[in-house]
């Protein structure tokens, strides 16, 4: 028995009684005679006193102590003279009658602390230590409560969990798989599943008509910061279920989540918008709506006044900052470089402040006099005190370097609180795009979505107005998940694959078994992906899923602690049947 | 909507109501003016009703309906003349009013019934009809129950479920490892896991005191009935645990999930047997103990009397067949070939019958006198009507043969039932095996088990009697699980490879990660992982993994239904900078 409790759970309600604690060294302090170690757990810290005048040779091994040494402590809760409301043990401490030390630690190369001294390379390469540190535990355990609960709100509403294969076909549509060389099957290959989305449509045609299940996805792309080759996806699919029911259950998950890993409560149903109206709005199929600030279109009220910018642009549009006609000149120097970067990809940005006073002063001054820009302050219901941010262009650049200067002014005016949180639900996004340098369509959420059935009669006429029967979740500008009604239909499906620039061959070399499983009784089914790591780091408050990810993979798909990947053995590839291409790429 | 009630639910208190149900044409029956459809889904069969005279259109309608058509009918529930009590919705029916086809269906390639015609490589290759079945269902449900009380269980002991990478590093010890090329990492390989073992020891070492994972791994080996390439572990670990508190932790778990998935509840711990006492009664660290016909030695009482079969060997044994020695000589002969079989490979069979008369017929009369006889009925406790049933051979392979032996005449003699069930422990397995091939030891369970501390003293002089902390959770002759007592010392760590032919320069460059975590404060732990699959077919008494699983392999490691593995474009294995080997194995 290495403890008879935690290290975060002893109170007044225990002083007197012996206990056994064992846990790692946080730190430890010497007031004279007195020694103080704060001993660690998952679970909490509490304190350890050792008296000199009591037990020489006890304090003296105490004192030896190292940080992150693991000993196992007995002794007799007693209360604190010295309490410490911040500890949930502040109360009290251990008068330690004697310590085993179970492992002795070397110095740790960063500090096991809430702000550590660690940098990323450095954290990656000891992440059992990183894992030490409370911030860390406490995303891991949010993590976990919200698996937790996600599995029991659809198993009460009968969903059951249903486990599909890792090692699957490789579809050379959409992002790149990671594949397998088969041994047995010399000369093959699995992949590991993008998602499982072929085998939940299958399982719909099985008759399971309420799947989901918790599982690893995998991707082979270049990594951005919330990117991990492997990631977790909640996956969910509904059998005799339409649009609307996907969407009462899973906001219905979200709103049980909400409540019961973070205490808040959504009244009404969540606010949904039309993908053509996100773009409208906000500039971005993601809005961030926990603020207002939208998109403002001028188009209309620029015109023929001899200002190329905005006589040449397809669009004219912007946002009202509340109470920014204060800024100097360098606050909106740096806002102009800011939608200049690269990744913005902007021209330029027209200000206009409608200073407190009433009077106006704007960049375009010489091309507009004051009563057309009385006109625009009064489209965007500006009040005295605030600035216009003006962009013009093409209009979806336009629109899209808009919403990243939204988004910047809401960081610059503190307009969201740390827990302020707007799920909303974005539907009716187009079925296809087209792609410039292929020439041809693509699916703008994946082959198997329906489109609209009004909108059918386009697919052939006018495709890219094709509107699909799919939905994402977007909670404080991010995308959590999204889903389709699926074609059950196998002409239907043909159809898609022909629009998608398949041949038959192609179509049935890759989703043959799906096209011959409709043959068979396939129901109207339908379903949702959410992506759990992303999910998770919203409700963390974290800006990248790594801090929600136990051993991720840095940003060159290393993992750094185990060092992989790595060579095999030369036995492994022949056995294996293949060779590495010594030529380069 | 599609639906407003299931198959599965209606009866008495639902007559009259209007309702509208979703599902699969079972089968039809016309009796004169009146049609009937068993209309299926996930939940049951419920049945409808047309009648030619209220609506001939109708009821046509519902005649030209094919097996496995999708229809969503509308109508009124009433109660039927013809009671089905064997139904769950046996008392009613649906006076059907409107009938839509949501799909139509070609003819399966087999019945979808519980006993279907469909062999084994057709029920795999259409596996989304198979799974329509029944019996699949049961499982399927089955396996996601028992999901649910498993992380309900080790949830409220407080465990943390963490996810672990699935692309890690490649460990050459032990089976073969699946392997993913990196594109990124150019002649590089991530390996698939064959368990999450390291990294739930890191997390120990992190802190988690208290981890578990239901989790896919990995093992490219030959495949036998009860294997598959991808495989469900329960994985677990402790942190400040030992033997005891891993035994006592998943002994509730698995009195739980008996209790909440089979309404069976086990009073009292469950049997612990040590490696050598199973090996000793049952000849085999797996033992079946719903029946007792435990192994009996004879080896000191057969000598001297000039059977050269028995004088030679170094183990004679046997079982005591209860009431069989009315057996025929053609019986006798069928269990002589039986334990000579290639599996078994024993030289062959010498009975003893004790008849009900009390007198005595062997088939070794004339080396042994009656006086010989009676002492072995005597050591056997045999009674009249009993047939002993000897081997003799070296130890262990005969105690093999016996075992194989034993659970045969269980079979015949039908010692269990179908909801028997007899959970034990079996634990000190051997820290080492001794590989004659290789002429080695290789790790019993695996490198990171700790030896039982007082056994330490043997590594260096008799590691072959080192006795391990290991155990193995066995269920009706099945290993559900095992786990052992880890390592946390890096000096024994580095002690076990070095006893198991590792040089410091492979241990460092295979598990470097783990002894240089071991220097930064490892906690004492133990750990055990479950087979989920094989427990799941315990307790669906499947004889195969395979009719637990949603989406098997076959024994060539094929999925049937995608046929994976395949080829890759050439393209992609360029990316990837690998090339098949075209030079035969």
């Amino acid at each position: 028995m290495y403890r008879t409790h935690t290290c975060g759970e002893l109170n007044l309600d225990h002083v007197n009684i012996d206990v056994t604690l064992s846990g790692w060294v946080q730190r430890s302090r010497d007031h004279g005679g007195m020694t103080f170690i704060d001993l660690r757990d998952r679970y909490g810290i509490t304190q350890l006193f050792f008296d000199l005048d009591t037990d020489r040779e006890l304090c003296g091994k105490a004192r030896e102590l190292g940080r992150e040494f693991v000993v196992q402590a007995t002794g007799k809760v007693r209360e604190r003279s010295n309490k410490n409301p911040r500890m949930a043990t502040g109360d009290i401490e251990i008068e330690v009658r004697s310590l085993k030390v179970l492992n002795a630690s070397v110095l740790p190369p960063f500090t096991i602390e809430d702000e550590t001294d660690g940098g990323e390379e450095l954290r990656m390469k000891f992440r059992y230590l990183d894992l030490r540190r409370n911030p860390m535990k406490r995303n891991l355990k949010l993590r976990h409560r919200m698996a937790v609960e996600i599995r029991k709100y659809l198993d009460e509403q009968d969903f059951i969990e249903i486990e599909t294969p890792v090692m699957i076909k490789s579809t050379p549509e959409g992002a790149r798989d990671f594949v397998v060389p088969s041994r047995m099957n010399r000369g093959e290959f699995y992949a590991l599943p993008q998602s499982p989305q072929l085998f939940k449509q299958l399982l719909m045609v099985g008759g399971y008509d309420k799947y989901f299940q918790i599982v690893k996805c995998f991707r082979d792309e270049d990594l951005r910061a919330d990117r991990q080759p492997e990631f977790t996806q909640v996956d969910c699919e509904m059998a005799f279920a339409g649009q609307e029911d996907v969407l009462n259950t899973f906001e219905g998950l979200a709103k049980h989540l909400f409540q019961k890993v973070k205490s808040i409560s959504f009244n009404g149903p969540f606010p949904r918008l039309t993908f053509s109206e996100a773009i409208e709005r906000y500039g971005t199929d993601k809005p961030d709506i926990r603020f207002g600030m939208e998109l403002v279109e001028i188009t209309d009220y620029v015109g023929g006044h001899n200002f190329q910018v905005f006589d040449s642009a397809g669009y004219t549009g912007g946002i009202c900052a509340n109470g920014c006609a204060s800024y100097t000149r360098k606050q909106i120097d740096w806002l102009t470089e800011f939608v200049k970067r690269p990744q913005i990809g902007a021209k330029g940005l027209v200000y206009v402040k409608y200073n407190e006073d009433g009077t106006i002063k704007s960049s375009v001054d010489k091309f507009y006099d004051e009563k057309a820009i009385r006109k625009w302050i009064e489209i965007f219901r500006a009040r005295p005190g605030d600035m216009l941010l003006i962009m013009a262009g093409d209009r979806v650049p336009t629109q899209e370097a808009l919403s990243e200067l939204r988004l910047e002014m809401s960081r610059q005016l503190q307009l969201v609180g740390e827990n302020d949180f707007a799920p909303l639900w974005v539907v009716d996004f187009p079925l296809f795009e087209w792609d410039e340098e292929t020439q041809r369509l693509y699916a703008k959420h994946h082959p198997f979505t329906s489109p609209r059935p009004e909108d059918i009669p386009l697919l052939d006429t006018a495709p890219l107005d094709v509107r699909a029967n799919a939905y994402d979740m977007v909670i404080n500008g991010v995308e959590i998940g999204g889903g389709s009604v699926r074609i059950h239909n196998e002409h239907l499906q043909k159809k898609m694959f022909e629009k998608l620039g398949f041949t038959d061959e192609q179509a049935r070399r890759q989703f043959g078994f799906l096209m011959e499983a409709f043959r068979y009784g396939a129901p109207p089914h339908a379903g949702v992906a959410f992506g759990f790591d992303r999910w998770v780091a919203v409700f963390a408050g974290c800006s990248t899923i790594r801090d929600v990810i136990a051993f991720p993979k840095n940003n060159s798909g290393r993992d750094l602690m185990i060092d992989a990947p790595s060579g095999l053995a030369p036995e492994q590839l022949k056995e294996l049947g293949i060779r590495i291409d010594e030529n380069g790429k």
